[in-house]
């Protein structure tokens, strides 16, 4: 874990199947159907509203202030890639733009999502190429010192490994382990199946407290009306 | 203050006329006829721009990660009431979703304000349901712990009590207290009867040391213009 | 530097043709052309997106809660100027608002780089005066202690001194000293000559690890690719 | 609630015996008597170590950068009170050191509390006069306007009224309102009353499973154990 | 990996041998052992000055306000151990005080980290009971959600398995990867080997560019010497 | 300013005698004297209390995660200055730790002020070499980047010039401009020179409203007193 110099070839991408199904939901309700586990810290932002995304992780390492692994990882992308990048230390400065973008999209990837800054934002919005970052900096890179690309890596609070589910949208980040990319959707797709006659309901004005049967529970917790 | 398991029913709803009048006005209008008191830490954000919110509140009092009185606080809540959530420690998790949103909807909110996260945060712009909060996050809650419904609360370093009047917009969340509804909103009025006239005035490229009369009391407290 | 209750007349204002050069860049090219210096710290933000300056610096030092100076300043505005404004004490109140903006413009601003809060931001964005600030806040200053108009200042991290240049974007904003105003324009017409080539070289799905020859380079660091 | 301007000569103070019975316990064990509610954010720490303070509080109501009003909280002191300062906005300014400390103990205070900043922080050490603060700071401050003494205050999100009890130590500042110091001191007393017993079977390696009988609850919340 | 409602019983524990060799070194100079990696957020203090700790971990994974899983954790405690403490979402409050230190202590644990707050601070250092924390806070917690102790955690941005060690003092706290430990304890052995020689020579006055050799790199890389 | 790649040898320091006189007096009154201007950020902390430092400013421009530039510092060390260094972009990591204050010390340091991260905090303590830092952390730098020696540099939002007073002790640090030094000296004993009567008066009771009589402005403020 956390090796530094090294570029991992050959990593095992969660099922194809599996992260379409997941692409249909959104963070939150992926988030719950994990159990509640896997999601990034909130500070972590689009760096425009609307923006959707699912994909398979490539993770890269990097310094603070240097960005030469970005462009290891670019040779490793395929397809339905989202870039992972964390850095070893707290950092904002902007370690992507627009050519980079460019670069990665050329070469399959969806998204980047990056526990430091990124720049171009107005460019990169034009190009509806979705970045999550913690900041949005002009401050530019060097390119000096060997990180690595498909290691382990912690980004934003949350351990990511290669080959991982993203799914990512407004509300945060949540990553899904590749081994339990189908279950996730399932419990996803069965979390969500009832939402809409719920939603019903509570428009029509049902409250909460019935619909879930809580008043019960709630008085047994001691809770007392006054007026 | 701050007591737990207690639901205030019965609460002493800010003067509706009063209310009405407020909602011309911005949050630092009446935060300036307030004397400049009562307003939320400027952490406070609408998830979307241009929203702009007058209501009665309704207080809860939640725990961190918990949101379960969230359903309790929507029995209580009349046509044009504001939901104002407290945490009883800092959380970023995301309490309030579109579910709520519909349910309060339902009840007759016209928003929220909540010192702790929210998601769906698409779904609610689509709502035009408007949330002011402290963060966004996609990370769930439980149903375990008592709070309160209309007890005084301290919402984002504010004193908010039940039936007070909150006003909000893209610069913050101002709270003015329900018997001070009145006085604020003549005091509001009287402030901004005179705007438009500054306007043109500092349009046509018055100056405001000139306008305001200031040069002399510069000189004397000691400013020196120099070359 | 530094000195309170000056107001300095006559500054050295960068020369107007370079200003209109710099104008034709972003943030981040004008940043990697000053050699990568001179940029504000990241949490500087626009209030509204998509807004693009470049102007000469008439500077003000404030202090906490306090906007006399403001008025001061727009005096000595000209023409294609950009208010920079530092507090002595971090501050996120709203010293500035859709008053004080309608004046500057009616003197020549073009915009507002303040290392505090700002109000009004529904009618700055709809005025088109583009503001980039610390903070949003409804809160409101009093007019009691003398700063100082045209002196120098550190804000949010960055020295600038009256007549210097400032650029700034969605990405952040840039201080180019006056004296270096040509030269660093030149730097960054220089910089982004050959930018639509390499872009169309990425886009084709050339690897910026080939086209930059990174890979020697990496090897010799020591970087190991496995399976 | 947030008057400016005004100085509430009478207040109700705590029952003194209670509150020196309070004083026999650590902030942690009031909190829990309170019912988990009532305790200033954890940004407070005291300016040195082993400080442990039990008063009634005198309420100052300050704005940014002002100390005025902590001259005139001064002459509202009696023996026993602890000054509370809230600030109107975040302020990280020394608005207190040495000078008024002598003033303030002079009067009967035994400590202060303040969301800001104090300075002479060594010689406020040498006198032993304890200080909890959000911040240390050389910056000073000015006397320029009116806040006020002895209104209800919010300090560091706990809201305070006038003769409230304060008990802080290394642990934090919990605030006990005036009209419940009595039956949480009797909670306290009756939280502690066991500990010991409690403490000497831990140290004797018996487990909180065991002691707090929680393994059928954990069983029954599904708790597994692997090997 | 964050597995909820799990504990593992049997871990693999990084070599005890090698543990003791690591508990001579700094957290800096394991860090470096280390190739820069494997550093907790520097957010991360000591309760009190001067302690040093190394150990192997027993992790737990706790919800934000509920120390349930610390109780749990006691009982897979062995001589040497170090409890490692994570929590789903950021959190400060106290979870952990002096009743928890004893148990810990009493089944063998060396100290705490824990990426939260905990209370008790005067009797934790009285104790003699080492902890390393993001806060500390007097707020109690509940226990009514199920966490789990011994699976995989992130704790202040650090990967941390069961049985790795723990490397901590008044600079910060380090994670080796169990299989990692004694190649990690040789290389902080062969750096500090010089150490001493090269203090003497810089306390003799010695300049590091002559002792690194820098100079010719230095001007190499374009740096310029003027009056 | 802001040069890079730059070693300026031949500086002009502030006057020996004024420097020896500012030492006699704490950062706070050094502050007043320069007109509440010139201090550092407040989350510049020292690593150990009590420390009291003044000296003549030799500046140092470092990249995030690099320390190079140190060791070039010390070479255009003298007896009695303080080496002042600031970062181009925010960073914690641990540049300093033993070896180089060694090294300093020798070369005639009196301490170090950093807006970054110092590691080896023990050592440094027992050595007695005071150290104003923004962080404490075991993370290492590298030594790949140029930055510069005694350019202008904005250290903790100061602007520092190499030759200027620092003055540090535990309520934080001050910039005096070199020429500025002896006008600062006697401004602050001037300023010194009644606190022991004013202090006397305090402790016997007399009110700072009579003191300073502030009786009649509070008055015509609008101050009112109830009961």
């Amino acid at each position: 874990m956390y090796q530094l110099g090294i570029v991992k070839r050959k990593i095992q991408r969660a099922d194809r199947a599996a992260v379409d199904q997941l692409a249909a939901f959104g963070s939150a309700t992926v988030h719950e159907a994990m159990g509640r586990v896997g999601l990034m810290k909130p500070y972590m932002r689009p760096i425009y509203g609307g923006a959707h995304l699912a994909g398979t992780a490539v993770t890269v390492l990097l310094h603070p202030g240097d960005n030469w692994m970005m462009h290891v990882a670019a040779e490793q992308l395929q397809e339905g890639d989202v870039v992972v990048a964390a850095v070893t230390a707290d950092c904002t400065d902007g370690f992507f733009g627009d050519l980079l973008a460019t670069s990665f999209r050329a070469r399959g990837a969806r998204g980047l999502v990056i526990d430091a800054g990124v720049r171009d934002v107005k460019d990169l919005t034009a190009m509806g190429f979705p970045v999550w970052s913690r900041a949005i900096s002009s401050k530019g890179t060097i390119k000096a010192t060997l990180g690595s690309v498909n290691v382990t890596v912690v980004c934003a609070g949350a351990v990511v490994n290669p080959g991982d589910v993203i799914v990512a949208d407004d509300d945060g980040v949540v990553v899904v382990p590749a081994a339990m990319a189908q279950q996730t959707a399932d419990a996803a797709a069965a979390r969500e199946a009832n939402e809409a006659e719920k939603r019903a309901k509570l428009a029509a004005g049902v409250l909460g407290l019935d619909m879930y049967k809580m008043r019960e529970t709630l008085e047994k917790a001691g809770l007392k009306y006054i007026d």
